[in-house]
């Protein structure tokens, strides 16, 4: 089998969906269900037809695009990634999965590879928690996580519920339509950039990834007492804010406590009520990401977060109301699958590591349904989630060629 | 004179002034130059023709509400307040000193009382920093603190100009027009809420007040470095919202450092962008208002705050860009006008205390072209910028009483 990607091209369609945005390039900011990207999810849909894919779409989005292989019926194969991207991010975030892939099984088609099994690429919904503040939405759904009431449930900041998201978007029906039955896929492979700067730093163009790195997201509300930053004496002040940022410190120490490098946490949202530069505070919106390979540590850190808001609170008479977003355990690898990759990487003489994904991705929930595992390629400076995110093509391209060949060996 | 302020008329136009707001009740958010400010001037002049009295505006949307005297071209005596709300305020700030002044007017003519010296009532734009960041924008432009050039500088969040927000809101000319020449006015005195505890605390229906706090604001531009919350490790962060954290708990501690209690700091504006849970926050707009009556002591915090920047920007590895939005002088009030308002609490029975306004208002600016001086009533619980300020009636009608004497002393 001659297995040939054509690197141009799939420079062009990274291109082509990298401009479709809702902030001028090279921002790419593409919220899930936002017009921007329901117009990157027809370009993509759009390119799975002509390459003669048969597009199907679930009740809350997540779109499958499928090659039948010679027994039609059997478990498919599938890879896949998202293409939505939070604010002010860049271009390479889940698209190399998604175009990656599609590249992958044209590479196939072209070779003249007929697979056994069916072949699929899945297009998932929200991976980016941006939205409705909990992250993986679509895969968590195919694995069975969220229910119906999900729909009326989850809410962006302006109060827009998931239901009425989706509706605006076309995607109607029942949510418990979405899980997948058990055995409905044979394997799922992600290709995706490192988000980290090992590959790089070592010049070893693949990872081959073990296990995935365990999230936890916290959201506060925090309520104290405004009024006017005149006239309030400092020692009667109950400031929102003042609490806010002595909670987001302690978190930072806390993971920092930890010694081990693996132990991140991160504050990315802090909004402030009112928001006067005279009116003192009344209320803020924090949320946290905490994040680690070894499940313990991470409830550690979560547990001397807990320590520093009873605290704070008391000290500074505030209310500080807390939502676990999410706070899943993490995931190791099939070894199967695992196999397919670090075969396919040494047929086509390509040197890779093996390592762990401290980002997290819809593996994380596909490997509760599908044995799974990934596929890292480098990307500059270890950056992601900004704008100057950047793959070289010819990365991509191994990467696609890979796990083209993976495909193969999985679905032949 | 028979001085009778009809309080129902004056509380139901409270009411009708409290209803014009950009969100529901009992909220009122009435931005400068935004439409719901627009329809609040609208209502006031409209009741200071029904009065009587010429209106006349300037460059800047200040406006003059004139009952002409015996002798027309001296000096007149004036009085006002603004009307414009930060986001999520109450009812009574600034509007207590239009509509209450009105008031005042109303009963001086009902009383058979002709003025020697014209009397006017002035509506100050833009008291509240809220849209352009920078407080008594109108007084300012009054006392001859801007220049044309402050139409083209002045810009809020979106990138609006003040010549944009004025053009849109029907006030047009050169900006230099609106300088006051010396003795414009031969006196100002302001009917305000206290916004502070102390009048209700002591049972003193009325404050007069002898001096103005000093406030400095300033912002901060914070520019770290963004990235995926999970990939970049804790010892490569340069996390802008935990350096304004730390430098937002360093302008408390450098507030009650002092040990005056009439030190105050407040950090009421912290932006983070790009504001994701998953992104560790590239920038952050921080605003902060400090105050004191004493200005070598209010200095000091800002030196502290100084040194905090400086301290956690090394640190950090962040970039500190600021802007000094204003740092004014404190005012002494003029003893004459002081005299005329204690004197018609004697004549009238009532008493006062005398007393320092930590909150600052258009008097500030008013007392460097004009003697000045200002009356303050209690608001409960010395609430202030929040939907639950309240004045009661009896208390608004006994200081719009008090600023009809002093008005008839002062222009008799």
């Amino acid at each position: 089998m001659n297995l040939v990607i054509d690197q141009q091209r799939l420079s062009r369609d990274l291109e082509a969906l990298g401009a479709i945005s809702s902030e001028p390039a090279p921002v790419v900011t593409r919220v899930v269900l936002t017009e921007a990207d329901l117009r990157a999810r027809a370009f993509v849909k759009q390119l799975c037809v002509e390459a003669g894919l048969a597009v199907r779409e679930d009740a809350v989005g997540n779109t499958f695009a499928r090659w039948s292989g010679s027994a039609p019926d059997l478990p498919p194969v599938a890879t896949g990634s998202h293409i939505d991207a939070i604010p002010n991010a860049g271009r390479y975030d889940g698209t190399v999965g998604v175009l990656g892939g599609l590249e992958a099984i044209r590479a196939l088609s072209r070779a003249g590879f007929r697979p056994h099994l069916p072949i699929e690429l899945i297009l998932f919904t929200s991976e980016e928690p941006t939205r409705f503040g909990i992250g993986c939405l679509g895969s968590r759904m195919l694995a069975g996580l969220f229910d119906e009431s999900a729909g009326s449930r989850l809410r962006d900041r302006e109060g827009t519920t998931l239901d009425a998201a989706r509706a605006f978007a076309g995607f109607t029906g029942s949510l418990s339509s979405v899980r997948l039955a058990p055995g409905s896929y044979s394997a799922f492979v992600e290709l995706h950039i490192e988000q980290g700067p090992l590959l790089e730093t070592r010049q070893i163009p693949l990872g081959v990834v073990t296990a995935i790195a365990a999230p936890a997201s916290l959201r506060l509300w925090i309520e104290g007492e405004g009024g006017h930053a005149g006239a309030i004496l400092m020692p009667s002040r109950r400031d929102a804010f003042l609490a806010a940022a002595e909670i987001a410190l302690a978190a930072e120490s806390a993971a920092r406590a930890t010694g081990a490098i693996d132990t991140v946490a991160t504050t990315g949202v802090c909004d402030v009520f009112p928001g006067a530069v005279n009116s003192i505070p009344s209320r803020v919106r924090l949320e946290f990401d905490v994040r680690d390979i070894d499940l313990a540590r991470r409830d550690s850190v979560l547990d001397r977060i807990s320590e520093a808001i009873h605290d704070v609170s008391a000290r500074r008479r505030v209310a500080v109301r807390r939502e676990m977003l999410n706070a899943d355990p993490p995931a190791q690898c099939a070894p199967e699958v695992v196999a397919a990759l670090t075969q396919s990487c040494e047929a086509l003489g390509l040197r890779y590591d093996l390592m762990i994904s401290r980002a997290y991705h819809d593996s994380l929930f596909m490997s509760r349904v599908a044995p799974t595992a990934m596929l890292f390629i480098p990307c500059r400076g270890g950056i992601s989630h900004r704008p100057d995110e950047y793959a070289s093509p010819e990365s991509i391209a191994q990467g696609a060629l890979v796990l083209a060949e993976a495909l193969a060996r999985l679905a032949g």
